[in-house]
C-alpha cells in the first residue's frame, strides 16, 4: 500500500508524468492549471494526458478529437483553451501507463468501475489525488474514494478539495484549495507544487479524510442553505443554519475518523467551500427552488428541469450520512443532517430545517 | 473587580433587575428579547428599565415619552412592540441605580463617557454584559469595551455577540448568539436564560476576549468581502477572502489574549457571525459602493448618503487594528487587515486586497 517515493527522486532526469482521469468542467479546469504547471516546472514531463469518456458531438466529430484539434473541451468548458500539452485520451487503459501521478476528477458513482478497470493496469510507483467528492455507503461503514483508490489500486491517494467553483477558476479569478496527505510531505509539496498557479493557492495538511469529508459533506449543508433561502428566512438564519452545519461536519467526520483535526475545518476546503457552495452552488439553488415549491415537486424533477444533465451531490450525499447515523445509532446527534434527508424525502416540510436542526441539547 | 455572586443568589425571593443601557436598533430589540423573559421567569423582576439618549421628535414629542406612550422605539425600531415591561428612561443614573443585570449595548465611542458618569453609581453587586463592538486603542495596547467596563466600574463584564442583524431578530426570524464569560458559569448561565427565546439561541464559552473580538474584528473583513463585491470577482475569491479573515482573527486574537480559544471561532459570534455580516451587512454594502467607485469617493461620503446617520464600525476597526499591528511590528503576519486598513485611507486601491491578502508565506 505504501507508495514507492524512492531514491529516483532526488535524480534530477527523473521526470513525474502526470495522467487526469476524468474530463468534465472541473477535470478540464484541473487539466488546465496542471498543464501550466508541468510546462514551467522542470522535474515534470510536459506532456499532461486526459482520460476522456468518449462522446459524439452534434456535428459527428469525437470529443477527443475536437479537444486534441482545438484544444478546448467544447462541451464541458467552452472558450477555455487546457493548455496545448494537454491530450485528450478516449483510451482509459493507454491514458494511464506511463503516468506515475494520477488525478482522479469524474463523478463518484463511475469510480468503481473506474478503478475495477484500471486495477493491475497502473505503475507500481503511482501517486494518486482524488477531487472526487462523495463517499460509497456499505454494509461495513462508508468508503471515502481516496480510500476506494488505495485499496482497489494498491497506490498512495491524497485529495484536494476547496472554495472551488469551475468556472470562476477557469477565468484565473482567484482562490484556494487544500490538499490533504496521509504521510508523506514531499509527495504533498509535489501536489502543491502541480496545482498552485499565481491566482489558485494550495496548502497541504495531513488529514486526508478530513479534508475529503468537507468537500463530500458540504452539498448536504448547501441543501440546508437552499431551503432557508427558499424560505426567505434571512441572512441571519442562513448563517446560523451554515453554522449548525459546520458543526454537523466537524462532529460527523471526527466521530468517523478520530484522526480528523479541528483545523482542518478553517481551510479553504472547510468553511470557505461551506461559504462558496451555500452562496452560489447548484445544490444550494435547487434546493432554494424545493422550498419555494413548498417540497410539492421532487428533487428528480426540479434537477432535470434546472441542471440540464449535471448530478446534484447533495442528495445522495444526505442519503448516505443518514444511512450511516441510522445504522450506527446516531440520528439524534445529527438533527441538520437528519432533517436534510428527510427533507429531501418528503417526510418532513422544508420549513423544519429550522426547528428540527435545533432540537437538541447543545453542547456548543 | 470580582462581582459579588453572592449567598442572596440562593434565596428564592431575590430577583434580578435589569437596565439595558442604550436603545438604538440592537439595543431596543435586546429589550424586548429580555423583557419577554423577565415577565415569563420568576428570578428575574418584570421591568426592564432602559435608558434612551433623549431627543426630540419632528412631532416636537420626547422619544422617552413616545417609547413608553406607544411601546415602540419609533425611531430606531418602528412597527415593533417592546413589551409592556420596558420603561424608557431618559435619565442614565434613575435607570441604573436598582439594578443588579447591566446590559450596555451602545455605539462604542460613547461608551467611556457613560462609564465615567456610572462610576460609583450602580450596585456593588451589579453584573455586567457588553453587546457592544469595537475596542479602544490606547498607547499600552488595545482596551476591550469588556475591560472597560470591569475597570471603571470594578464589577464582571461578559459579553455577548453573533450573528446577530437586528432587524431580522426584531420580526422574530431564527438566530444564535454567544455569550463569552470570564469565570462564573451560573452567572453566564444567567445571562443565557435572560436572552434565549424559542428564536434567539444563545450558548455561553468561557472566553470573553475571543468573543468580543470576533465581534469587532469581522466588521474590517466585512470591508474585504465588500471590496470583492464591487470588484465583482466571484464567490470563491468572497469566500477565500473571508477565510483568510477569519484565520487572522483568530490569529490576531491568540496574539493578544492567549487564553483565546479556536473553538470560539466555530460559535455564532465566530464563523456565524462573519457569514451574516459579509452576506448582508452594511460595512459590506459600503464598501461594495467604494470598490465600485475605484476609491475615487471617500468613505465618509459614501457613508453619509447611504446610512442616513448610522456610522460604519469597520473603518474604524481597521484603524485600531492596524495601529496594534504597527505598534507591534505586526503588519507583515496581517496582510489582509493591513490592505484593507490602506484601502480605506486611499494608499492602496480596492482591487490590491486579493494581491495584497495573500503575499505573506503560508503557515496555514
Amino acid at each position: 500500500m505504501a507508495p514507492s517515493q524512492d531514491s529516483s527522486e532526488n535524480n534530477a532526469s527523473y521526470t513525474f508524468k502526470v495522467t487526469v482521469i476524468g474530463s468534465g468542467n472541473w477535470g478540464s479546469v484541473a487539466a488546465k492549471l496542471i498543464a501550466s504547471n508541468t510546462l514551467a516546472l522542470t522535474s515534470f514531463h510536459d506532456e499532461v494526458r486526459m482520460w476522456v469518456y468518449e462522446e459524439t458531438l452534434p456535428s459527428g466529430e469525437k470529443l477527443t478529437d475536437v479537444i486534441n484539434r482545438t484544444n478546448e473541451n467544447v462541451k464541458y468548458l467552452p472558450g477555455i483553451k487546457l493548455g496545448r500539452n494537454v491530450v485528450a485520451d478516449p483510451d482509459l487503459e493507454n491514458a494511464v501507463k506511463d503516468a506515475n501521478m494520477l488525478v482522479f476528477v469524474t463523478p463518484h458513482q463511475f469510480m468503481e468501475g473506474i478503478c475495477r478497470k484500471l486495477t493491475g493496469k497502473i505503475r507500481a510507483d503511482a501517486e494518486a489525488i482524488s477531487l472526487v467528492k462523495g463517499m460509497e455507503v456499505k454494509m461495513e461503514g462508508p468508503c471515502m474514494i481516496s480510500s476506494l483508490i488505495s485499496q482497489q489500486l494498491g497506490i498512495n491517494c491524497s485529495v484536494l478539495m476547496g472554495a472551488n467553483i469551475a468556472n470562476e477558476i477557469a477565468v484565473e479569478k482567484f482562490s484556494e484549495a487544500t490538499v490533504g496527505y496521509r504521510h508523506n510531505k514531499d509527495v504533498a509539496e509535489r501536489w502543491v507544487q502541480l496545482f498552485t498557479t499565481p491566482y489558485f493557492i494550495v496548502t497541504a495538511v495531513q488529514d486526508v479524510e478530513g479534508v475529503e469529508l468537507c468537500g463530500t459533506l458540504k452539498n448536504a449543508v448547501a441543501l440546508a442553505a437552499g431551503f432557508v433561502d427558499g424560505l426567505e428566512m434571512g441572512n441571519n438564519t442562513k448563517a446560523a443554519i451554515m453554522r449548525l452545519g459546520l458543526r454537523e461536519m466537524k462532529a460527523f467526520s471526527k466521530l468517523l475518523f478520530p484522526s480528523v483535526n479541528d483545523s482542518t475545518f478553517f481551510e479553504s476546503c472547510g468553511v470557505a467551500d461551506l461559504i462558496t457552495t451555500c452562496l452560489g452552488g447548484r445544490n444550494r439553488k435547487v434546493a432554494e427552488a424545493f422550498a419555494k415549491n413548498g417540497g410539492k415537486r421532487s428533487f428528480d424533477e426540479l434537477e432535470a428541469e434546472m441542471l440540464q444533465g449535471q448530478k446534484l451531490q447533495g442528495v445522495s450525499t444526505a442519503r448516505e450520512v443518514y444511512e450511516v447515523l441510522a445504522h450506527r445509532g446516531w440520528l439524534e446527534l445529527f438533527p441538520l443532517f437528519s432533517t436534510v434527508h428527510e427533507i429531501c424525502t418528503g417526510r418532513l416540510p422544508p420549513s423544519a430545517i429550522v426547528e428540527y436542526s435545533e432540537r437538541q441539547p447543545r453542547s456548543s
